[in-house]
């Protein structure tokens, strides 16, 4: 049996509505992978289509339909959690009220086994904020709704997987935050979260933090006092770790394969290496939830929302990882 | 008339030799877009063709003959400073000694204006040490040697050009290492630069350093406290700099053509977009000299000298980047 996806639209004054239905009108291979449901509003839906001249049929479906009874084509779950005068590109209370209760539904679904997991597509944090939805973002939602301990974000391009040690810091923090112990316990979260998408016995590679990896204490010696103790300390627990590798090849052998995943120390060192390498290609991945969650790895892009501009590949990618990796 | 540039063969013991040799012999194009001087010994070229199986014909030239009475096919400068007893892949004394004269006699034709630049193949630190020859790397010896004032890296990938703010200082420095007059003062060298390799009015944008640009002081401050203030201040020099832009897509966006160079602030920051994004075709320039310096980006990899390993496409596009951008 294929495997069933809530694929959600996000807010919808962003280019979420959009990419999902380019994705699903324009891609059928993902219809022969998969099944998608949209966690959404169809009337959101149709208003994208007509600002973006595609001709589309969206079937409703009915909560009890969910995974057994549903048709091909394109399938909309529809929900319409409050009355909402919709436009595409502002901030608005009724934007992020509805982006969090396509996702909330999904999760519901998902903790009951009914959906294989959930592919998301961006949704504003200004609006969550103005419609009083008690949570930062997806991955804080995620988190606490399906009450995990703890989540870490997985980026994949290609044959590139990165995980990060710290990300929403403030760069002058990321030194301070190092810590032997924490890394040590990270890694074996990473090769714990390969395990879970079937890469057994990965072999990982930490990142450096400073230039040539600190040249041997020239240049920094977070190298020598942090990481290289740490990767000793991994590799006594078993794991297989190489590292600390400068940040200027880590990734780039990691892209050609020398590496099941990487494990950046910081937001902008994973980010811009995945982002630069291929942006349109990687895809978000969250890792210790009960069930798989991917992402585009972009934002509402209110700026071009509704404009017929925006880009589906991110999202593509994200239900082809989906695919890929669910368990 | 082509231009003339002087390869160097760099560290005789590194990947050099036998990077330079691939270039010349498997690039005809190379040959009818400038005419190239190979600057070092044709005893270790020969060496070093004999180990990686290449049949070549290497041609002696006189220091007389440059410019003006080069022949055609794969010529050489043969410089024997001191004799050696030479091996691929260790460090030694007289590695330094020989890299160091190669490169110092290739400054001396530049400065007669009988050449019009120099494209260098990797030297060795600890070689340089062990030599004793009192300079760190190529940059001090080109920026000593021709007694220029300062120099500035800038790093070429297809569309993509990076300048960096810093380079080698350790990763916990680099904040307090921002300060509004030395950027602006910086981001005016590089419209400079710019224009010395043909680009009028450059477009620059300028990179940020917390995640998300700092996300209005969440993550970090320094955007507003000094990044910000440094653009606006460059505007009014009459500048066009856009920026702060957050580091996960700067460099995503210059790929795509929408900037002429980005001012990175960090070594690490550029150096993981451009050779991320494409590594083998990076290739750093030497701004900031009377002539035009490009090399590979990376090191002597003495683990693979001599065993035909070592892939000869940065030294192939520097030297095309030396076409593209002497003055």
């Amino acid at each position: 049996m294929k495997p069933v996806f809530a694929i959600t639209i996000g807010d919808p004054c962003g280019v979420g509505p959009e990419i999902v239905l380019k994705s699903l009108a324009n891609h059928q291979d993902l219809h022969r992978e998969c099944q998608m449901i949209i966690f959404g509003s169809k009337s959101i839906l149709e208003i994208a289509a007509r600002e973006i001249d595609l001709k589309v049929n969206i079937q409703s479906i009915e909560e009890k339909d969910i995974p057994n009874n549903l048709p091909e084509g394109i399938v909309c779950l529809d929900l319409n959690p409050v009355p909402f005068k919709h436009e595409f590109g502002v901030v608005t209370a009724e934007g992020g009220q509805h982006s969090f209760s396509y996702l909330s539904k999904a999760i519901d679904f998902s903790m009951q086994k009914k959906l294989n997991g959930i592919v998301t597509a961006p949704i504003n944090k200004k609006s969550l904020r103005a419609g009083a939805v008690p949570y930062l973002d997806h991955t804080e939602m995620l988190t606490k709704l399906t009450n995990s301990n703890r989540t870490m974000t997985l980026f994949v391009t290609h044959k590139m997987r990165v995980f990060f040690y710290s990300r929403h810091i403030p760069f002058k923090d990321i030194s301070a935050a190092l810590d032997i112990q924490k890394l040590v316990d990270t890694l074996a979260d990473c090769a714990g979260y390969m395990n879970q998408i079937g890469v057994s016995n990965p072999k990982l590679a930490l990142a450096a933090l400073n230039p040539h990896a600190g040249e041997e204490g020239l240049f920094g010696t977070e190298e020598m006092d942090i990481l290289e103790p740490a990767v000793q300390q991994a590799r006594k627990r078993g794991l297989t770790v190489e590292g600390p590798i400068p940040g200027d090849s880590v990734f780039h052998l990691a892209g050609e394969g020398h590496f099941d995943a990487v494990l950046s120390l910081y937001h902008d060192q994973g980010h811009i290496a995945t982002k630069t390498y291929d942006f349109y290609h990687t895809v978000a991945l969250t890792m210790g939830l009960p069930f798989l969650r991917t992402s585009v790895d972009h934002g509402t892009a209110f700026d071009i929302a509704g404009k017929n501009i925006a880009d589906e590949t991110s999202l593509v990618e994200a239900i082809k990882a989906a695919v890929r990796y669910y368990w």
